[in-house]
Protein backbone atom coordinates (compact mmCIF):
# COMPACT_ATOMS: atom_id res chain seq x y z
CA UNK A 1 0.00 0.00 0.00
CA UNK A 2 1.61 3.15 -1.21
CA UNK A 3 1.39 5.81 1.09
CA UNK A 4 1.72 10.17 1.90
CA UNK A 5 3.60 10.39 4.88
CA UNK A 6 4.65 13.01 7.44
CA UNK A 7 6.58 12.90 10.23
CA UNK A 8 6.43 15.42 12.93
CA UNK A 9 7.63 16.18 16.56
CA UNK A 10 3.78 17.39 17.05
CA UNK A 11 1.40 15.08 19.93
CA UNK A 12 -0.97 13.04 18.88
CA UNK A 13 -3.67 15.50 19.40
CA UNK A 14 -1.65 18.78 18.10
CA UNK A 15 -1.16 16.57 14.52
CA UNK A 16 -4.78 16.13 14.55
CA UNK A 17 -5.65 19.36 14.68
CA UNK A 18 -3.04 20.48 12.35
CA UNK A 19 -3.73 17.90 9.85
CA UNK A 20 -7.26 19.13 10.06
CA UNK A 21 -6.96 22.63 9.60
CA UNK A 22 -4.15 21.76 6.42
CA UNK A 23 -6.87 19.12 4.72
CA UNK A 24 -9.57 21.65 4.88
CA UNK A 25 -7.47 24.54 3.10
CA UNK A 26 -6.94 21.77 0.48
CA UNK A 27 -10.61 21.32 0.38
CA UNK A 28 -10.87 17.74 2.88
CA UNK A 29 -13.26 17.47 5.21
CA UNK A 30 -13.02 14.86 7.73
CA UNK A 31 -16.40 12.74 7.67
CA UNK A 32 -15.42 10.08 9.96
CA UNK A 33 -13.26 9.03 12.46
CA UNK A 34 -12.08 5.90 14.21
CA UNK A 35 -9.76 6.36 17.13
CA UNK A 36 -8.56 2.56 17.15
CA UNK A 37 -6.65 2.03 20.41
CA UNK A 38 -9.78 2.75 22.28
CA UNK A 39 -12.37 0.54 19.92
CA UNK A 40 -9.74 -2.21 20.59
CA UNK A 41 -9.21 -1.79 24.25
CA UNK A 42 -12.91 -1.48 24.50
CA UNK A 43 -13.96 -4.83 22.39
CA UNK A 44 -11.29 -7.06 22.79
CA UNK A 45 -8.96 -5.52 25.96
CA UNK A 46 -6.18 -4.87 23.89
CA UNK A 47 -3.42 -2.60 24.92
CA UNK A 48 -1.40 -0.76 22.11
CA UNK A 49 -0.16 2.48 21.33
CA UNK A 50 -2.44 5.33 20.13
CA UNK A 51 -3.79 4.93 16.09
CA UNK A 52 -6.43 7.06 14.64
CA UNK A 53 -7.96 7.12 11.41
CA UNK A 54 -9.58 9.86 9.81
CA UNK A 55 -11.98 9.75 6.69
CA UNK A 56 -11.04 12.77 4.64
CA UNK A 57 -13.68 13.42 1.29
CA UNK A 58 -13.08 16.24 -0.74
CA UNK A 59 -16.81 16.44 -1.97
CA UNK A 60 -15.88 17.72 -6.01
CA UNK A 61 -13.66 14.94 -6.24
CA UNK A 62 -16.04 12.03 -4.89
CA UNK A 63 -18.21 13.62 -7.07
CA UNK A 64 -15.91 13.21 -10.28
CA UNK A 65 -14.83 9.91 -9.12
CA UNK A 66 -18.43 8.75 -8.34
CA UNK A 67 -19.24 9.65 -12.61
CA UNK A 68 -16.83 7.78 -13.67
CA UNK A 69 -17.37 4.84 -11.37
CA UNK A 70 -19.93 4.42 -8.83
CA UNK A 71 -17.71 1.25 -7.64
CA UNK A 72 -15.16 3.95 -6.57
CA UNK A 73 -17.18 4.43 -3.76
CA UNK A 74 -15.92 1.54 -2.47
CA UNK A 75 -12.76 3.17 -1.53
CA UNK A 76 -13.73 6.58 0.16
CA UNK A 77 -13.06 8.02 2.00
CA UNK A 78 -9.10 8.93 1.58
CA UNK A 79 -8.15 7.46 5.07
CA UNK A 80 -5.24 9.62 7.07
CA UNK A 81 -3.83 7.63 9.88
CA UNK A 82 -1.97 9.53 13.05
CA UNK A 83 -0.24 7.00 15.05
CA UNK A 84 2.13 7.81 18.06
CA UNK A 85 5.59 7.47 17.92
CA UNK A 86 8.65 7.97 20.41
CA UNK A 87 9.75 11.19 18.92
CA UNK A 88 6.35 12.53 17.79
CA UNK A 89 3.30 11.57 15.35
CA UNK A 90 3.79 9.78 12.26
CA UNK A 91 0.44 11.15 9.58
CA UNK A 92 0.05 8.47 6.67
CA UNK A 93 -2.30 9.58 4.06
CA UNK A 94 -3.88 6.85 1.60
CA UNK A 95 -2.14 7.39 -2.05
CA UNK A 96 -5.34 7.45 -3.96
CA UNK A 97 -2.75 6.96 -7.21
CA UNK A 98 -2.66 3.31 -5.65
CA UNK A 99 -6.59 3.43 -5.00
CA UNK A 100 -7.72 4.34 -8.19
CA UNK A 101 -5.04 2.27 -10.63
CA UNK A 102 -7.25 2.27 -13.66
CA UNK A 103 -5.88 5.03 -16.70
CA UNK A 104 -9.33 6.51 -16.62
CA UNK A 105 -8.53 7.52 -13.14
CA UNK A 106 -5.46 8.52 -13.90
CA UNK A 107 -5.95 12.53 -13.68
CA UNK A 108 -8.49 12.63 -10.79
CA UNK A 109 -6.06 10.59 -8.88
CA UNK A 110 -2.84 12.47 -9.27
CA UNK A 111 -5.10 16.30 -7.93
CA UNK A 112 -5.94 14.14 -5.27
CA UNK A 113 -2.67 13.08 -4.48
CA UNK A 114 -0.95 16.72 -4.85
CA UNK A 115 -3.55 17.94 -2.09
CA UNK A 116 -3.20 15.37 0.06
CA UNK A 117 0.32 15.83 -0.43
CA UNK A 118 0.60 19.34 0.19
CA UNK A 119 -2.01 19.23 3.06
CA UNK A 120 0.14 17.18 4.96
CA UNK A 121 3.15 19.08 3.90
CA UNK A 122 1.83 21.91 5.68
CA UNK A 123 1.72 20.09 9.20
CA UNK A 124 4.52 22.06 10.98
CA UNK A 125 7.51 19.86 11.51
CA UNK A 126 7.21 20.49 15.63
CA UNK B 1 -11.83 -2.93 -7.21
CA UNK B 2 -13.15 -6.74 -6.63
CA UNK B 3 -16.16 -6.69 -4.08
CA UNK B 4 -18.94 -8.79 -2.83
CA UNK B 5 -22.35 -7.88 -3.94
CA UNK B 6 -25.89 -8.98 -3.10
CA UNK B 7 -29.03 -7.50 -4.90
CA UNK B 8 -32.26 -7.38 -2.79
CA UNK B 9 -35.79 -6.43 -2.90
CA UNK B 10 -35.91 -4.31 0.01
CA UNK B 11 -35.60 -0.45 0.36
CA UNK B 12 -32.47 1.15 1.30
CA UNK B 13 -33.62 1.61 5.10
CA UNK B 14 -34.90 -1.98 4.85
CA UNK B 15 -31.75 -3.19 3.43
CA UNK B 16 -29.12 -0.93 6.00
CA UNK B 17 -31.21 -2.95 8.66
CA UNK B 18 -30.82 -6.01 7.68
CA UNK B 19 -26.99 -5.75 6.53
CA UNK B 20 -26.17 -4.06 9.88
CA UNK B 21 -28.01 -7.14 11.70
CA UNK B 22 -26.17 -9.97 9.31
CA UNK B 23 -23.13 -8.33 9.69
CA UNK B 24 -23.15 -7.98 13.34
CA UNK B 25 -24.02 -11.95 13.37
CA UNK B 26 -20.81 -12.46 11.84
CA UNK B 27 -18.70 -10.13 14.18
CA UNK B 28 -18.35 -6.53 12.42
CA UNK B 29 -19.80 -3.56 13.97
CA UNK B 30 -20.49 -0.93 11.81
CA UNK B 31 -18.05 2.32 12.98
CA UNK B 32 -18.33 4.74 10.76
CA UNK B 33 -21.59 6.12 8.18
CA UNK B 34 -21.49 8.61 5.36
CA UNK B 35 -24.68 9.62 3.62
CA UNK B 36 -22.96 10.30 -0.07
CA UNK B 37 -26.35 11.71 -1.21
CA UNK B 38 -27.07 13.95 1.47
CA UNK B 39 -23.20 15.25 1.53
CA UNK B 40 -23.39 16.13 -1.84
CA UNK B 41 -26.55 17.66 -1.82
CA UNK B 42 -25.08 19.92 1.03
CA UNK B 43 -21.63 20.64 0.14
CA UNK B 44 -22.32 20.85 -3.76
CA UNK B 45 -26.09 21.25 -4.13
CA UNK B 46 -26.13 17.74 -6.33
CA UNK B 47 -28.81 15.56 -7.10
CA UNK B 48 -28.11 11.61 -7.23
CA UNK B 49 -29.27 8.68 -6.17
CA UNK B 50 -29.35 7.16 -2.42
CA UNK B 51 -25.78 5.78 -1.97
CA UNK B 52 -24.47 5.20 1.52
CA UNK B 53 -20.84 3.99 3.00
CA UNK B 54 -21.15 1.74 6.03
CA UNK B 55 -17.08 1.20 7.73
CA UNK B 56 -17.70 -1.92 9.14
CA UNK B 57 -15.39 -3.61 11.32
CA UNK B 58 -14.20 -7.11 13.09
CA UNK B 59 -12.11 -5.96 15.94
CA UNK B 60 -10.55 -9.51 16.22
CA UNK B 61 -9.58 -9.17 12.49
CA UNK B 62 -8.41 -5.36 12.30
CA UNK B 63 -6.05 -6.13 15.47
CA UNK B 64 -4.75 -9.65 13.74
CA UNK B 65 -4.00 -7.04 10.98
CA UNK B 66 -2.27 -4.27 12.61
CA UNK B 67 -0.17 -6.75 14.09
CA UNK B 68 0.80 -8.33 10.58
CA UNK B 69 1.25 -4.75 9.49
CA UNK B 70 0.21 -1.09 10.77
CA UNK B 71 -0.33 0.31 7.46
CA UNK B 72 -3.31 -1.81 6.84
CA UNK B 73 -4.53 0.84 9.14
CA UNK B 74 -4.65 2.93 5.73
CA UNK B 75 -7.29 0.35 4.42
CA UNK B 76 -9.60 -0.21 7.60
CA UNK B 77 -12.16 0.04 8.04
CA UNK B 78 -14.38 -2.86 5.15
CA UNK B 79 -16.38 -0.17 3.12
CA UNK B 80 -19.97 -1.79 3.03
CA UNK B 81 -21.88 0.16 0.03
CA UNK B 82 -25.72 0.38 -0.29
CA UNK B 83 -27.43 2.06 -3.32
CA UNK B 84 -30.60 2.25 -4.78
CA UNK B 85 -31.39 0.76 -7.83
CA UNK B 86 -34.91 0.50 -10.02
CA UNK B 87 -35.77 -3.15 -8.29
CA UNK B 88 -34.64 -2.37 -4.58
CA UNK B 89 -30.71 -2.21 -2.99
CA UNK B 90 -27.68 -3.48 -4.28
CA UNK B 91 -25.15 -4.41 -1.30
CA UNK B 92 -21.48 -4.13 -1.88
CA UNK B 93 -18.88 -4.50 0.15
CA UNK B 94 -14.93 -4.51 -0.62
CA UNK B 95 -13.67 -7.51 -0.76
CA UNK B 96 -10.53 -7.79 2.00
CA UNK B 97 -8.54 -10.55 -0.30
CA UNK B 98 -8.07 -7.36 -2.85
CA UNK B 99 -7.03 -4.66 -0.42
CA UNK B 100 -4.95 -7.09 1.47
CA UNK B 101 -3.13 -8.87 -1.40
CA UNK B 102 0.41 -9.28 0.14
CA UNK B 103 0.90 -13.04 0.94
CA UNK B 104 1.23 -12.92 4.80
CA UNK B 105 -2.42 -11.23 4.35
CA UNK B 106 -3.55 -14.71 2.39
CA UNK B 107 -5.09 -16.54 5.75
CA UNK B 108 -7.02 -13.33 7.42
CA UNK B 109 -8.25 -11.92 4.24
CA UNK B 110 -10.24 -14.98 2.99
CA UNK B 111 -11.57 -15.83 6.50
CA UNK B 112 -12.78 -11.71 6.55
CA UNK B 113 -14.19 -12.42 2.57
CA UNK B 114 -16.07 -15.35 4.15
CA UNK B 115 -17.78 -13.66 6.84
CA UNK B 116 -18.34 -10.59 4.74
CA UNK B 117 -20.03 -12.88 1.87
CA UNK B 118 -22.01 -15.05 4.63
CA UNK B 119 -23.32 -11.47 6.10
CA UNK B 120 -24.52 -10.10 2.84
CA UNK B 121 -25.51 -13.85 1.95
CA UNK B 122 -27.99 -13.68 5.11
CA UNK B 123 -29.82 -10.63 3.75
CA UNK B 124 -33.09 -11.31 2.51
CA UNK B 125 -33.47 -11.07 -1.10
CA UNK B 126 -36.66 -9.44 -0.49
Amino acid sequence: MKSIQKKTALSMTEAEEAVRAKLADQGFGVLTEIDVAATLKSKLGVDRGPLKILGACNPGFAHRALKLDEDISLLLPCNVVLAQTDSGTLISAVDPRSLMDSPAFNELAQEAADLLTAALEAVPAS
